[in-house]
């Protein structure tokens, strides 16, 4: 690993694409000392944003690309389509040694199936997983896989937990995270034959601090550090659980705007409430990743604002610095 | 069905036990004239409670019962060991007719079990689903099922789908409740074999005003009525809401409390969030259906309080009153 960090960004990707993007991508370089940034995109559309602001000209690098991945391209046009498209070609950048980690925020399975195709697997792995964290009790808890793969085998779901672990390990520096496996109870019979067949491979794995079960609510009062289920559980638990937050916030907005003295006092109602909003803000916790890859790729919600930009662009450099693909392949390996 | 209803309790399952359940149950008598109640359990532990208190006598019958089901019986011991057990007996009392619906906060696999084996399916149900409500976005969303069935085919689906549709429009009074798929996206390809195959099987319904896909952050928006999903993921998303609903408020009371000003001023806070948190307090909504049964079971929350318990008898009483397996058989009729 060079002292510095390359980082490919596809700057087209997301709701907002480069106007919100190339923000973040500047503000990052003041965060980021050793951070070298590639924007790969519309040269039409980043230019006039390029021009516009001041920033260290020998730490960015524009690359072209004509063509762009859209949210409802089908997976057969993203791997055979579009060989401009900026994802593609910012994926290609991180295959040829040219970055070492690659940040989109456009359409999660295309990313999936172009990563999977450009940049290829570490050996053995049979599926890449996403990971995310979610803020629970006390610390941030990391779930995979969150949506890559909706059927699992009891070795997949292994693999997963090898590779949450060395992630997590890597990314916070808990040397022994607390893996637990996602159930609908505590009792060894619980769950469905994939799960209770991984339970029991996950049981016996030396590599793992492996913790037992975790319920849904379990998981929220942190009790692991790292959380294994399959593709379609893992969807339903992220979006459900951003779900309710955002319900019971407007329901909080709602009760103190109802009351003429609270509003009146709203200043200092924000203002003690501000430290547990920043603790479970969602920008904070943006930049999934996407594991079992040959390289760092990390995705960005596609809603992402420029905070929530500058957050998953920390991530990725979090996972350069520390080689992640590599520390993941080195676990992997002694696992088996 | 007779005008008045009468409900079988068993008062030994639960947390609590009777000391939570009989003050609940005496004080149902009086919302709702109409009950009856049958309590089914030990009487050394019944009797006290009853002399301690004021209750109109020709309105609660104890029926002593020397077993009880524990959290951990596997459901061998459940269905063959225990004879004398409260939850069989109270289940018996419906079977024999001699009780329009049953209502226990023990054990949910037992009961589950012993329903089906005591009180049986309804005529072409293949499983029974449990449904409950969650608050969401403006009303109540049911769900189902949401732990009976770890693994369900694409018909089991469109039975929980006739069946919660039906059950919705009882409990209430909206005629063309709208019957959302638990998804992990819209499109029409997302999802596993089952959830693609159920999605075809309940758009194809002409009983259901099916709307589709749904995500987990759609359901708590509020875009469907009734929502359906296996039981392993359902189960998973009532608890992790739990969850999140619950590591959100400890965090708004530490915070609260952190502030002086804001301690100070705490019975206007309350006050101000009283109505959000009725709105959304977990004891309103406990009581789940078990849907599929010839007669009615509800299950209360094991950790029930004697609020809690209040609402699970108001859900069972109202079950009865609608006559929910006949309307539910009715449905399932029609759907074939």
């Amino acid at each position: 690993m060079s002292t510095s960090i390359r980082l490919a960004i596809d700057v087209m990707g997301g709701d907002f694409g480069p106007r919100c993007i190339i923000p973040a991508a500047l503000r990052s370089l003041a965060l980021y000392p050793s951070l070298h940034l590639i924007l790969v995109g519309s040269a039409d559309a980043i230019k006039p944003l390029l021009a516009a602001a001041r920033y260290p000209a020998d730490r960015i690098t524009l690359l072209p690309a004509s063509e762009q991945i859209l949210a409802d391209d089908p997976p057969a046009r993203v791997l055979r389509g579009k060989p401009d498209a900026s994802m593609r070609v910012a994926l290609e950048l991180v295959r040829d040694g040219r970055a070492d980690g690659c940040l989109s925020a456009g359409n999660t399975g295309a990313l999936m199936v172009l990563a999977r195709s450009v940049v290829g697997m570490l050996e053995g792995v049979q599926r890449p997983a996403i990971m995310a964290a979610l803020p629970v009790a006390g610390h941030d808890c990391h779930v995979l896989d969150l949506g890559a793969n909706v059927d699992c085998s009891a070795e997949h779901l292994l693999e997963f937990a090898l590779m949450g672990s060395a992630a997590v390990t890597q990314l916070t520096g808990n040397s022994s995270p607390r893996v637990g496996l996602l159930n609908i109870g505590h009792e060894v019979n619980k769950g469905t034959r994939e799960v209770r067949a991984a339970a029991a491979l996950l049981a016996a794995s030396e590599r793992l601090n492996y913790v037992g079960h975790v319920e849904g609510d379990g998981l929220f009062r942190g009790e692991a550090d790292v959380v294994v289920c399959d593709g379609f559980v893992g969807n339903v638990l992220l979006k459900a659980s951003e779900g309710v937050a955002s319900y019971l916030q407007s329901e909080m907005r709602d009760a103190l705007q109802a009351s003429r003295l609270l509003r009146w006092m709203s200043p200092w109602v924000r203002r003690s409430l501000k430290p547990m909003r920043q603790r479970n803000d969602p920008d904070r916790h943006n930049g999934a990743s996407l594991l079992g890859l040959r390289s760092v790729v990390i995705k960005s919600h596609g809603g992402a604002g420029e905070e929530a930009l500058l957050a998953a662009i920390g991530k990725a450099v979090k996972a350069c610095e520390a080689n992640l693909p590599a520390r993941i392949a080195d676990q992997l390996r002694a696992a088996r």
